[in-house]
């Protein structure tokens, strides 16, 4: 395959520039009989969306995803699902200033050494952008875990530059633009932003994300384990630069009578592990972490070449955000949602028929 | 695909229990012409095996990779290599103390959960004998990088526990055990292995691989970029918790104007972002780092069920690695190799006759 | 993969239903840099659509296709072309007659015992319908066929019903409804046709289609031989039941002094094998070959059951066409575009740098 | 994928040349529990091996495959099931004769163009000798299909040269060596290869193969339908020429109210569609044939060219088949085995919790 289809049995097929006439994608394979509408897929994009607080870039976007096929009186019937998202904010603009030159750190760079084409409008597929279509996909995915396999999956802001944060109450972490689960901090998190945006730069971010209900046995050893396809789902989200299952890099310290999750007929006493072993699931909450980079795009200038190989430099003026972090934690649950899913369906084309014989022990023990 | 299959155009499949009659595995796409043999697997085999030294597990596998197809008068021929390495240590042996227990943290709880089947000998499938394979594979997938396209791979131990290991001379990592490019801090690695031996525990570590001579254009957006597949290969390997991309989880608190590698006609002048932007290679040295948990199999007791849910204990008798950290240099350079060939393969599919009309810059200037 | 997506490198991923909102596809994987326009897929989608004659169905279908992606300043970019086809002709209609009822030798039956859904709407998606999204990505395919690698597709009518038609003119059937490549036999076609009509019946029909200029070497033995894929392309193809490679089902009654196609240097002396030789092209004219079944939407009333099981009988009085095989050529040319393009491809990922020392002899020698 | 592959959810990945050291495959995604042992694969590996009766080649393929892995005390573990047949007849030989000459309508000539590579022994990859490793898997799928589904698959010759056979006793397919199904015609058989033999020439044939116990439901519209896999399938067995479903290139000439299946309560009035319907599975018999040219190996001398582009004559002295379709009956199940069983696990990953509410109908009414 070429490299925009996600999955192999739930399938996600996208495409779309940043200011193309659309954007969109193909969902394959999903289910028949799951009831969805163009509203299911509207709460999540809603979530995602830019200019839903100061504290992300100001672009409208004012995001509608069609459904145009495999959805007939309400109902998946099995076909593809057609997504189209109109790109409605696509007013001429001058490109000027950007259509030479590279911006340090961004795509554009290795895109035109890869296809030998240059397309300088906002970044074209490199953009973020294209993670709306992941979205959307991914809330018929959550809709589909949910109902059929019972499956709950929610990510929070763990740390934005030097402001590590708790999750103390996990539900808070939907009503508010940060998506913050320890509310108590997000005054600290305002002013933060707010004195990143005087300086005219940018910041990195940590998003954890988490999955409940998820039964043991998900997972195609040896190399499609659950841990590594995670893994590759959540890279593939633009910024990132590092992920983590369970304990993540904090193993490296970490002794084998520290780390390893002993049981009883009670359940796991512990979940260093993240849910997942030997590249399967094991019945415990799945969880996981990510780093995404402070974006490039800064009003302070930096040195750069133009497209015929010359220095210059670079200050972006438009509107971007200071911390791109912020708008990732729906996009990590999508691509969650995506890997779950589909493993599901991978699982039972094998093992539909499997009696382990051994109820699964508790997530965690009391 | 079911999970046992490597790659899209230059693939690996793999077979093979730690303690059944053989284990190997297919190459399929290599390019024709490539001179290979039994000895080039072996020189990278022999750097896997355990037994190379009393700070790992002291099993003896004389593992001899057969070439049995598609290598003909010492070329490949572009047709399927067929790889296998027989199991010469399989003595008949008691299983009888771990038949029926779950060891805390390893695969076969969620094996038996996913496939109702209990392989009882050492791991099965989920043993790391099955990296031998991959370490094989990998060697074939470094000689053509090697001299189709100019791509060197090398890997070393950056940390084991609480030691922290610079990278003072890469090539020395060749040269010990430890696979450490710190030469001055072996007696140090050697001590505290010695210590945990005796308290019958293990400890995580941490690896660091890189790639020179990676043009600029490889991989696929938008899933299938390259450090997406990076840190799949890379969290597809036994143990590893946790993947990072150049800077990595380092970058939730880097600003902007640190983080951005900026340009000049000279190259650039900084890599955070480990040589890929935008998910395709920049042509800058490729840098991923992994993080591996220490083995749960240790003498120190601990809580577990058996197969019928019964409480019990486990304490792990036999021959096993203290710091499993420790062999995996190899294979995650096999692994960082597969996925490298592969894109390089299915760049050129569909980039053969482009050029972008920009060379390359430097990938770091003096 | 589910199963809406065609090919390896050069894919085409299809959603849409026949009286759904819209029908479309993804093109992933095409090389970049290749002019490509609207007008281009429009003139292939004219030679596919209903209506141009007497002879086929009189639906209008004002098929226009949107390129809303991967193509800029109109050129393609690399990225994935998505293509979307507006159902103009979705009047509302009454299905109250075939609403609970299986239309003989239809998918509706096999589609509700897959799905559990009915999608009575004129055939949902087993409709001919989406072989429109076919026809617009072939026009791509055939245009990066033609540009890069100078490989030409022609199809024609080589048989209505007991009516065997030679070709005298390949560039003929472009230029009747019929795609007959024997032009003083359209008014026998025609007559033939209007007696059908008068019967209220249909009729079966086989095409023949030819690539020349595809060099040796594209096929991937053992499994994607090139006349495998050729093969599944056509029998995915609505109301295909049979496909041939060069001389098809008379080679059973060939002696191998006959069927073996001799070689000198200047050239083959006969294309018995269609061009392919143990899965690869020989660098003959690629020869194939497909029958299609009669529709079985008719006027003359046929047993059958409805959705309760109970039986019923069905007559179609619906706009239909008496031979479906008249619309056929343009699809399987389309089809055979696809399936080269992808082995182009293919072949360059792994053969990239090969050179076997042997000139292509002559396609075949004067 | 490298073309060396077969499946989405069971796959076979092969590997190995005619007279290189083994022969072999891995089969991946095979449910666990199914009992399978060496023996099993005998029963299969025999009826397709050469030697058997001398109307075919005289080689003596003594083939033993060993099951090295994925099977544990008997039964399937769910884990990749690796497949080695040693090559036992590899006695050093002479081929100073074909060494630079290319056989009319061998493979030869196309592989040196496509791989740079010319691998003289007996055909290397391209030999029919590549088949018995799917006669192995095919005999793992066969027994699956059998335990979990209730199908079972029989071919048996129908034509071979002018002499068109009948099925009057399907079962006595087995128990000659011709998979003759009309047993009163085999000593006519018999005359007309030994006369062929005398001419030293060869002769085609037709294989046809039925499926019974298919629920309706298997198989993905809109490209990988049961229809288009089956004849992907067929045509990637060597020297096949032509596939059909059902009444295949019959329908050419037949009329809509003709070919129609009708249907009742009491099932299907007919089964002109072979069991397929819109590519999905009907409930009804499977019913594909496929043509196999004649083996081009023959004595009499045909014109050719060597390996330096040179004109020449070649003339086969070796050991060859008159007709190389009286091996192919156990190669045409074995796969239309993987097919059916690798769309078996794709339907139930999508669709296990689908009920239609509807009792299939019988596969034909009495």
């Amino acid at each position: 395959m070429a490299g925009n289809t996600w999955g192999e049995r739930f399938t996600v097929t996208t495409f779309g520039e940043s200011h193309g006439p659309a954007i969109g994608c193909i969902v394959d394979g999903c289910p028949p009989g799951i009831e969805i509408s163009e509203d299911d897929l509207q709460v999540e994009l809603d979530r995602r969306k830019p200019g839903t607080s100061r504290y992300v870039t100001q672009r409208r976007e004012d995001d509608r995803a069609r459904i145009v096929s495999g959805v007939f009186e309400g109902k998946t019937t099995g076909t593809p699902i057609g997504l189209i998202i109109e790109n409605t904010d696509q007013r001429s603009r001058d490109y000027s200033k950007i259509k030479d030159v590279f911006r340090p750190n961004h795509a554009d760079y290795a895109y035109l050494q890869k296809y030998g084409i240059r397309d300088y409008r906002g970044g074209g597929r490199s953009s973020a952008r294209e993670t709306a279509t992941r979205v959307a996909a991914g809330a018929i995915a959550r809709k589909v875990l949910a109902e059929r396999f019972g499956v709950r999956i929610q990510g929070y802001l763990a740390a934005m530059g030097p402001l590590e944060l708790a999750c103390t109450d996990l539900d808070a972490a939907n009503h508010n633009p940060f998506f913050c689960a320890e509310s108590e901090r997000l005054e600290e998190l305002e002013n933060y932003i707010n004195a990143l945006r005087k300086d005219g730069d940018s910041i990195g971010a940590r998003i954890n994300v988490i999955a409940t209900g998820v039964p043991p046995g998900w997972g195609e050893p040896v190399f499609d384990r659950l841990d590594a396809e995670i893994a590759k789902a959540l890279m593939s989200i633009n910024a990132v630069k590092g992920v983590e299952i369970g304990d993540g890099f904090a193993v490296v310290n970490q002794r084998g009578s520290q780390h390893r999750d002993e049981m009883s007929p009670d359940g796991f006493a512990s979940n260093h592990s993240g849910g997942i072993q030997g590249g399967i699931s094991s019945g415990q909450t799945i969880r996981a972490s990510m780093a995404l980079k402070p974006t490039s795009s800064i009003i302070i200038p930096g040195d750069t070449i133009d497209t015929s190989g010359q220095a210059t430099q670079m200050r972006t003026t438009g509107r971007h955000d200071p911390c791109v972090g912020l708008r990732a934690t729906p996009i990590a649950e999508a691509m969650l949602a995506l890997v779950l899913l589909d493993h599901a369906l991978r699982h039972r084309a094998q093992n539909a028929d499997v009696a382990s014989g051994l109820a699964p022990i508790a997530s965690e023990r009391a």
